[in-house]
């Protein structure tokens, strides 16, 4: 194994608490109500479903960030929330500064001392870097699905970063909280970590709260994996 | 200005010194004669030549390990130096060990305080990356020609760099020690620092000794040109 490519939204960065914290400012600032939580959680429902047009061909190629402009005006409508063009890009660009889980930034830097780390993300690339800036995440490569023009689970994703990393699929590790995420990297030979995040979708999360296969590596963090994969 | 994205290869890096040295040491272990210097000179000279071929047609999209990897055979058989193919591999990959110039790291750790700084290099991905973890180069982004299939100065490199940052030509800088490299980002409204490295070439360098154009920036090294963009 050379690489490790890691999931980022959920896997690696807090999205949900930094978005309704960001949103929570932001009502302050404006001083009016905005109900942040049901807003986050209904946008982030919209984020498989809007990808699915582009997957299933019926969006020509439309990165993260227009998908996710495309559903908060609709969101925002929805609840009677009228913001000028440049709230709503301010808002859009919430994604653009998510926290790091607490483990994420001392795991990767440990584990970038024996393997290339790399994004293997959804998110476009400019919300990549800069959601790489704000957390100081320390990667060698940022890959997402923009430079391939298929969203994951396509397999083109997986053997994209592979391919440009000069790897076999078994050479590279997936890590991600998201079960259909490793079985899709599986499937086409590569290793797995699941690192479980039971808050990610807040308090009510039903789903990805335990490996549902065999997993090459289940850690309950990103450090204790380093402490795994990084031993002395 | 948002973005600053970096020549590799000269700019970054002193990849003749590096070269010679890891042909010296390879000469040491396998006690034997090994003419390094006239090699790497060799070797770099076909470098242009083996990227037009792909600029103009004449091959396939070829990486440049794999352009490399061609020219290193001949050279080596010119010169009557027969090795199996790992030690030739061995070789090749030393163009992944590169040492930066000394205000490199300072300089962009700096730069890096204030704008996504990226590469933009004609080296492929794994390359790029390998060359990156060696030299601890603090790079948000890794462009690289092999993302666009063509090979500077092809606009498309340039104009790839900036749409996947979501950035206009003039909000990117190109910093680069060769003239023909900035002409190409001029060309297409980006903005220009010339760093000169007088010594790329060996003792005998009579290219690139200074700017040939009135460059948005011209700075003695990284960390002057850092101390300039990014002042208190």
């Amino acid at each position: 194994m050379r690489a490790i490519v890691f999931d980022v939204f959920g896997t690696v960065v807090d999205w949900r608490s930094s978005l309704i914290e960001q949103f929570h400012q932001l009502a302050l600032e404006l001083d009016i109500d905005i109900p942040g939580e049901a807003i986050v959680d209904q946008w982030r429902g919209r984020y498989g479903p809007s990808m699915d047009r582009v997957r299933k061909g019926e969006l020509p190629w439309t990165g993260l960030d227009d998908l996710h402009r495309e559903s908060l005006v609709e969101l925002l409508g929805q609840h009677g929330l009228r913001f000028d063009a440049a709230t709503i890009e301010r808002i859009n660009l919430f994604w653009h500064r998510l926290t790091p889980w607490p483990d994420a930034v001392p795991g990767l830097q440990r584990l970038k001392q024996r393997y290339i780390i790399a994004t293997l993300t959804n998110g476009n690339l400019s919300l990549m870097v800069d959601v790489a800036r704000h957390a100081e995440l320390p990667w060698d490569m940022v890959f997402c699905a923009e430079l391939f023009q298929h969203y994951k689970p396509d397999p083109e994703v997986y053997l994209g970063a592979c391919r440009l990393l000069r790897l076999l699929p078994e050479e590279v590790m997936l890590c991600a909280a998201h079960n259909y995420d490793l079985h899709a990297a599986r499937a086409l030979g590569m290793k797995t970590a699941f690192i479980p995040r039971p808050s990610e979708y807040g308090p009510h999360q039903d789903k990805d709260l335990q490996a549902d296969e065999d997993w090459d590596m289940v850690a309950e963090d990103l450090v204790a994996l380093s402490g795994r994969l990084v031993s002395d």
